[in-house]
């Protein structure tokens, strides 16, 4: 039950300078925003952003254990139909928390779990292919009920349980998280009497992974959700203090924002030295980027804002983006995910004793390879003038999954308020949502599509 | 067998105005620079960069199949063990060309395939736990034979499969990818008496994958190797004449230079829609960074350039980071994968005819659907002033896949002429692997230990 640290060493301008690391004096302009930070967002904790206080609704986590009790054993597989916010959460826990090859385990149990979080035909279709919907709990998110990606799977994966089962079978077969009370998919789950669960008022898709959204899939796949509740519960606590030092969502909320605006680094790269956090960071990434990247300021001001996510993974992208990262343009600051003690322990046998560029190997673990590669490079980073921070998990564990993301959720909360948007609305995703229904058909956009086709250019470019 | 095309229409200034957008002014003025460019290139082509020419070693080809051919059948899983470049394009097309559920497909005559592209010990400890040394077959990919992580794997996998099999029998579960004469692995082969194949000269790891690097784990689990080559000698063909506007590669090149150094968009997103697509980004994600994230130009200056190489997925990624694209900074450009003609056609059910919001999906199908999204997408891009290109696939074939991958080698080689960098060498990794030498207590590098240990900060910040 170790705690999760951040490591911001590198970052300081004691370190690596101060043209890219901050400075004391920055750190010290920020304690009075941050704080007004923090009893902004606090203050809304009750009221409209009603996502901090998943980690405490024990009524709700006790129904999905039941729920999740109640399925076991019953299916081969099962597949969450969402997209974004409704799959992000639930693909980065449980990549985290269970085995690289769950799925290819010897079926106990545990069923295996699919996301199918897009709608290429190509994807869905091999899908079709190769599972037996008859074996399967197909999970449907969708606040609205009009996700059309989701909406689409729904109607495809009921009229094959349909077929296959009967209309009366078919229903213990599929399990909805909507809105509580209005929508079509809420609709549709009275008519159809299918067990569902509510996403809560107050809970936006990227800050949804500890509400049912998230909690259902992983608890049907034995992930030990209360320990990752637990986890957030306590970093809830951690980020109560309004002193900027003493406050890990302040402080790196606080970083956050002086590398992109003082130190002009749009890039905020993670880099997780661990392949089963490597998925945490798309889930960050979509918290980071959908959240801060806005055009208006809340004055109604034009700002495009944002700091733009890169995912990296340790060692694998030493040998792909590090020659990038080493010599490029100063426009990126790392954060490093890292693992104090992993769950195995290998070692490297010995061999080719004469062969010195092999045998210094023999006799070491993989963890000291892994070790020494990880902080290789940051040590080189941070010689070349690249700003970093480090969270350290003391393992990959419930606990400390679960508090890294209530840190997450709270220091980008924090941020929204230090760059002056509305870190909790998506506006930039309607204007393709309309032309995609325009280019759909769908009734009601007509006028849209005919003026899609008349603008679109005379004459095409190709090569 | 269709051509690939690129569609740059929507980076024209026309279209999204001359702030933004490429002027026909600035593409004239690269004509010359082009047409130099591609000279310098080609000139090349049978002395240092023969990576241009490996289309066309066909003796080598007929190498590769026969040993695949005497191989089919024999294993369930075959793994390679390699990273960086001799991981990436092997994944690229892989899950371009084979299934995305290949890996659970009832065992035909073709096996499973694993790259351990990592040494997390928790991904090389799970691999051990749940796979069977005795029924796999370890491709060991590094051209030096140094490369510590492929070493280790290595080591390991050999000492499993001698204490499962024996010393004789396990000599056939290996095959080596390496150096033709130099080199440790070289040398272990000779020992041991492995199948090798060549990495041959002239042919950096980042433009590998038509070598044997790629060609023998791709032949092994059933990719038409063969139908990639002709892809990649059609384009080969397509990229010698020396007008601009009438060969692939020096109009790809020219766009992102001019993105990048006249436009300001230090952000390369190649945003794929298409499932089987995603991972060729990846490989794009190396070829690109690595060949021109260089701290020195060629005559010595300080130059510190480099595109950074973002990687998205349509449509999933549209309820992840269209929100930053559409709205955020206008730091990136963008490349769309497109498919004109996907495998599968799979049609959405009609049902809930009285609900609106579901029942105009009905009767269509997933293709509409997917392009109608992948078109808005690039519509409300578009008129929001983002520049965006289109990779026009006829479908996902190997044909067209090859292609791809020679259209943008040649590319980025031409790339490096404009940014005036060296586009084949990666300096910047080499301090990251001595300090991880030197932390590993490697013979030799005691005085970068403790030069390491010395200069770290003598106080941590962390909250």
């Amino acid at each position: 039950m170790g705690r999760l640290e951040l490591d911001y060493t590198n970052a300081l301008s004691e370190v690596v300078g101060a043209q890219h690391g901050v400075t004391p004096q920055e750190l010290d302009a920020l304690a009075g925003p941050s704080r007004e930070a923090l009893r902004a967002i606090q203050a809304r904790r009750k009221v409209d952003l009603r996502w901090m206080d998943l980690p405490h609704e024990t009524a709700m986590h006790e129904r999905v254990l039941e729920y999740a009790g109640r399925m076991a054993g019953r299916f081969e597989n099962v597949v969450v139909l969402g997209i974004g916010g409704s799959a992000l959460g639930t693909i980065a826990l449980h990549s985290a928390l269970n085995s690289p090859y769950h799925n290819f385990e010897a079926r106990g149990p545990m069923p295996r779990l699919f996301v199918l979080d897009n709608i290429d035909p190509d994807l869905v279709g091999e899908f079709l292919d190769q599972f037996d919907p008859a074996q399967t709990l197909f999970n449907v998110i969708s606040k609205s009920g009009t996700t059309a990606e989701t909406m689409a799977q729904f109607l495809l994966f009921r009229e094959r349980l349909i077929e296959r089962l009967g209309h009366a079978a078919h229903v213990e077969h599929i399990c909805v998280t909507t809105d509580e009370r209005k929508g079509v998919l809420r609709e549709i789950v009275k008519r159809e009497g299918y067990e569902s669960f509510p996403v809560p008022d107050g809970v936006g898709g990227r800050f949804s992974v500890l509400s049912p959204v998230g909690l259902v899939p992983l608890a049907l796949v034995g992930i030990d959700i209360k320990g990752v509740l637990k986890g957030a519960a306590d970093m809830d606590e951690r980020c109560r203090p309004e002193d900027l030092r003493a406050n890990p969502a302040l402080l790196h909320a606080a970083l956050q924002w002086t590398m992109q605006s003082k130190k002009h680094k749009p890039m905020a790269v993670t880099m997780s030295y661990s392949q089963r956090l490597a998925l945490v960071g798309d889930w960050y990434a979509q918290l980071l980027a959908e959240s801060l990247g806005k055009r208006k300021s809340r004055d109604g001001r034009d700002v495009f804002a944002g700091p733009t996510p890169v995912r990296a993974l340790g060692v694998t992208d030493q040998h792909s983006q590090m020659q990038l990262y080493m010599e490029g343009p100063f426009d990126k600051w790392f954060t490093f995910l890292s693992v104090e003690q992993p769950d195995h322990a290998v070692t490297i046998p010995s061999a080719y004793a004469d062969l010195e560029a092999v045998s210094y190997l023999g006799g070491r673990t993989f963890t000291e390879l892994f070790h020494a590669e990880r902080d290789g490079a940051r040590v080189a980073l941070t010689e070349a003038g690249r700003p970093n921070v480090t969270f350290r998990f003391p393992g990959v564990s419930p606990h400390s999954v679960g508090q890294f993301l209530q840190l997450l959720e709270l220091s980008v909360a924090v941020m929204g308020e230090h760059y002056g948007i509305d870190a909790f609305d998506q506006p930039g995703v309607e204007a393709g949502k309309i032309a995609a229904y325009a280019l759909m058909g769908r009734p009601g956009f007509e006028a849209r599509r005919a003026q899609i086709e008349s603008a679109s250019p005379k004459r095409q470019h190709l090569v």
